[in-house]
């Protein structure tokens, strides 16, 4: 049985468990937070007297005082597809720099999940999250009653919501068609057209290629553009095969992000069609897979670093307070590189 | 000002709690431990009498009961090689069958971060941890003095010492370099030597893969394994360069995982090499990539769904107390996929 200093009408505190310990104040204080660097042997005085005392902390008073757990939570749909475990990644390494933990939640952009997520996936348990959502949409984050700090990547929001970072979508993909024109193609078709909750972002990317198709006083041919229910490799295998076997099929093609390109370079690999030669493709993203690519991949570059440097300042600085005004807006540049799939192997 | 029960001599509880609230103790216990499927209009109701009360849930009390967060944590070292987001997909699935939530933690493979990791990064919060270790070892493990639950995957392990999920590495890359020989290759080099704290996995690997060699009755050269620092495309690349330029080059190549066999089919691809041609590739981990690879990979595939599925069912087993024994020992199946790369292409 415990002893528990409550009983005699004063409740048990860090300083009652310090000193039956026998350590500091800031050391208790660090066990009961999880920090690490405390010696495995301090660390079991510490949490024996915890377990005596039946010290309890009191959450409360903690986040009152402004104390934090030092995890922040980064929820993206779907970690199959590298740009987000790139993402991820980069993630981790900016909180880092600011001695903070990421837990890392996938949520597969089902609308109940992200739901879950942004009405304060525990929040006890995390100091703010960033979150990419799918189907989670403006008048979820209206209703949103969780005050846990967020920042939103993407474009399923309404300016002025939210702390958000995002790239210009429409005019990346703009150039990207634009380079493809510049080819001397004229088919250029399009991958990626989504009919889903998931489709702000596939809709502006069509969008940004579209307004390219215009200005180079090109016909849009719906039988150009090919949806898909995913944006993974398979699915861009499926529709680079119905382009190829249209009446009149492409000499180039954008593809709304890198894996459906990877998928659309294998269809055109095993029909035996030559690329660049008579279909160049581009996608979306800058992943490592199309830089490794054969041929390797033209692509629009996000600055990825710096969505995850932005994403992590916007927090960090909710969470000191520096930051207490209305909702920032981030736009991070990208840059388009050119590769083999468009510029053909130098030899 | 909040009102506390705990100051007239009781503390408060969820009955109080949901009394002010006028609904059941039940919804109180959904809210505070964050569940879902409570009303908007509910749970702000509940908050805000958590907040009048000052009530606080008692942690002690909770995990005497039984009471879980529903999270588990899955920890990875690196989010960008496609096996482990792979993985962590499968484990959220099986994990969401069990109704739990899986948060993940990317280590880097660090050993300070893996130690975090293990010794409870925050035990109050996560139910039990799966943890694929890098730098974290059996010294380590016999060291930890969390008891969190715990199933570790791949290959820092001993046996006995904690549930743990493998597969047999040594036996399939013997397989692998096994059907480079059988290809007639007489020349095997491997892609995936490491010297540091990360090497277990790949010395298996190689052992396998020199065991086919002595089996075939095939001298090692020492020339024909290559060293790497990580197991990413850009080191297989690399690599493959190295071999390359050696006096007498390979004409097949067993790589430790994909992303080495992707890098090596890059450098290839750029030397003007035909694969399978003059040289075969073989990778292993069986990621989306290479099945998409131009040509498509050979590969040793592991049995990923099996290892997320045994990895969540050894914890719930020890969550729900219905495992309080020794620990468990789960080897997983693998199948060698054969393709492009070994076998060359269908025409």
């Amino acid at each position: 049985m415990g002893r528990e200093a409550g009983e005699t009408g004063r409740r048990t505190g860090l300083k009652d468990v310090a000193r039956l310990a026998g350590v500091s104040v800031k050391t208790v204080s660090n066990v009961v937070n999880g920090y690490v660097h405390v010696a495995p042997a301090t660390r079991a005085r510490v949490e024996e007297a915890v377990a005596e005392l039946n010290y309890r902390p009191n959450p409360s008073a903690r986040s009152l005082r402004g104390g934090r757990s030092g995890i922040i939570a980064l929820a993206v749909p779907d970690l199959r597809i590298p740009y987000f475990a790139e993402l991820a990644g980069l993630v981790v390494a900016a909180a880092e720099e600011r001695s903070l933990t990421v837990l890392i939640d996938q949520t597969g952009g089902e609308r109940e999940r992200e739901l879950r997520v942004a009405s304060g996936l525990r929040a006890h348990l995390i100091d703010g999250l960033i979150f990419s959502p799918l189907a989670f949409g403006p008048e979820d984050l209206a209703a949103r009653s969780d005050d846990t700090p967020l920042v939103l990547l993407g474009e399923r929001v309404q300016p002025g919501s939210a702390d958000h970072v995002a790239v210009d979508n429409v005019a990346a993909a703009r150039e990207a068609t634009a380079h493809l024109i510049g080819l001397g193609r004229r088919r250029v078709a399009a991958i990626g057209a989504r009919h889903d909750a998931g489709g702000e972002t596939a809709r502006l990317r069509l969008l940004g290629h579209r307004q390219a198709l215009t200005e180079a006083g090109l016909p849009v041919h719906a039988g150009l553009v090919a949806a898909v229910d995913d944006y993974l490799r398979a699915d861009g295998a499926r529709a680079m095969a119905r382009l190829l076997d249209s009446p009149e099929p492409p000499d180039a093609v954008f593809c709304g992000n890198d894996l459906l390109a990877l998928g659309a370079l294998r269809t055109l690999y095993e029909r035996g069609v030559d690329v660049p030669g008579q279909v160049a493709v581009a996608g979306f993203d800058d992943i490592d897979d199309g830089r490794y690519g054969t041929p390797s991949l033209t692509t629009v570059a996000p600055d990825k670093r710096r969505i995850a440097d932005e994403a992590v300042g916007l927090l960090t600085a909710r969470l000191s307070g520096a930051t207490a005004g209305p909702a920032r807006e981030v736009r991070v540049g990208h840059e388009l590189v050119l590769r083999e799939s468009t510029l053909g192997r130098a030899r």
